[in-house]
């Protein structure tokens, strides 16, 4: 996964191209969101795809994100580290999270095949991050 | 790493003790910090390690974090997912982070072998998150 060519940022850690970040959002199945419920910032897992540039997955009519203001700013993460060879790379979305209130919308999304990991838990509703800002970095070490 | 017999939660995802919520962060090299920066929320990871309830990291003195306000409220979670098997379990603290500016605190924080991943990027502060609240959850499938 290391690319040897990538630039650095002032950290000393690679940049992941825009196109690079999307990438890896598509196929790393888990990230987190993070966004601020009662004043203060959660995080929580979500089993996502991309829709796309937007971010999108399942939720259900009781969790906290929904409860916190639609239109609300939140982050969106996918990483993987390799505490072996202290590896790894990080992507951040910064955008709004909606709840999908258009029926087809919603029809078309259902056919994405993201299902809930968890049994018995109706997570009938949709979430979209409408992204504003992605940034990838990649810890790189010398060869 | 599945406990058929854990309680479950109105979604039907097992409930984790306090005791092994501290446990899995323990034993989990990297998490992720979430926190409101210029009024929206950012997720960043860590490696980590803990202080008796408390959750410790390096940080550097550019950091978006730092810039925080000292004692700005924070979450910070470990995870892991198994997509194949559709399982995994997450363990997120809800706390107050701080910079730790006692000199005698700092040597003591940097007995504890947590070196940074990427070469070359000075971690010269130690973040402390004071633990006011920790909640686990993990997919629980029958079997």
């Amino acid at each position: 996964m290391t690319q040897p060519s990538l630039p650095l940022d002032h950290s000393g850690l690679g940049v992941l191209s825009a196109r690079e970040c999307f990438d890896r959002i598509a196929r790393t199945p888990v990230g987190r969101i993070a966004f601020v419920s009662n004043g203060d910032p959660l995080i929580l897992p979500v089993n996502h795809t991309l829709d796309g540039d937007a971010v999108v997955f399942r939720s259900n009519a009781g969790s906290k994100l929904l409860a916190a203001d639609t239109g609300s700013s939140v982050a969106f993460e996918v990483d993987s580290f390799e505490p072996a060879r202290r590896s790894g790379w990080s992507v951040v979305v910064r955008g709004v999270a909606e709840t999908v209130e258009d029926e087809r919308e919603i029809a078309r999304l259902n056919d994405f095949g993201v299902e809930p990991w968890a049994d018995g838990t109706d997570r009938a509703f949709w979430v979209r991050i409408t992204t504003y800002g992605i940034t990838g970095r990649e810890i790189v070490h010398p060869s």
